[in-house]
């Protein structure tokens, strides 16, 4: 529709996932008047993403080493590791300052519908990690939906015999949230762990 | 909060426009697991709008070489001219294969409150192209909104002396639309502009 770059580069930007037609449009015309060193600080930035980014060679987060900072980490302790989903949910436990453990990353939760199973995670390399004897307890915080909680479900099964501690993050009342707000599983998960005060 | 390289790529897709910090997350982790080729296509493509795009010097849409692809055109007559707001609303008119004129892009539209008057926009320069005098009728689709009508109005004062036909596009019903969900401001344009059949 377009004459040659732009709609190239329209073209490109809606192979993006959340971008539609019309947002790949604005974009490209934000692109045309942007200035130029804007533009190439983007474009190095998409080419460094792939040349410099790889995964961590322990716990399988995003990483500019061999390792990735939590690992390299030598005041964190080896005694706790935190099971993740995705490098984002290490980012937002981070965020809560309230773990001093390791991490483990992977790579998404089992979902047979899309075809993921145990093999195509980094099950296994959890497993092998796991047979050092250093790790105490280890906490599945996968998401609390479907595919979180039956990948949390197969990992608990596979490690009960190595006698470790499980655990998994509580459900409940998102905190600063309304009651009457709170979907049905919600309310009866945080009536189910209510605690003694 | 990420490490370097994935980090940078998150702030610059999150100053594109309509592009928040989650889905900067979710393309910066998408480009991470693209395939290197498809990035590097991306990431030249933005390069490549910056380095060949270009404003046609006669119409101002964009274009490839001096004049854009509608000016190079012999088959189109000079005799009807257009003028849109933006390069889109060319594509959008010429969708309708409906018109057979020449353009004129304003590159926006009169908005006080933004600070954008006339002498921001290619007026000067349209009123340059009418004093040849080749044109017979001034057709001004700028949009139906309060910018558009302002600008269209202001237009409509200045090309009046030259004693050219100028005409606005029709507001009435979106065709497949209810009758019962037209807003009042358009279904009392549809009662204005009611034709006999």
């Amino acid at each position: 529709m377009y004459e040659g770059a732009i709609q190239d580069l329209i073209d490109e930007l809606g192979r993006l996932p959340g971008v539609g037609p019309k947002s790949a449009q604005r974009i490209a015309f934000h692109v045309l008047s942007a200035d130029a060193v804007d533009v190439k600080r983007l474009a190095s930035a998409l080419q460094r993403v792939k040349d410099l980014v790889k995964f961590c060679t322990s716990c399988y987060n995003v990483a500019e080493s061999e390792q990735c900072r939590i690992c390299r980490d030598p005041r964190r302790t080896n005694e706790v590791l935190c099971v993740v989903e995705e490098p984002k949910d290490v980012v937002a436990i981070e965020r809560t300052g309230e773990f001093r453990g390791r991490y483990h990353v992977l790579g998404g939760a089992i979902n047979p519908l899309e075809g993921v199973g145990p093999d195509n995670l980094k099950v296994r390399e959890l497993m092998t990690r796991l047979s050092s004897g250093e790790v105490k307890e280890l906490i599945l915080a996968t998401d609390p939906n479907t595919e979180g909680e039956a990948t949390a479900t197969y990992l608990a099964l596979l490690v009960k015999p190595m006698g470790l501690h499980v655990t998994r993050l509580a459900s409940g009342l998102p905190v600063g949230g309304d009651l009457e707000y709170a979907d049905e599983i919600t309310l009866g998960r945080a009536f189910e762990g209510r605690r003694a005060v």
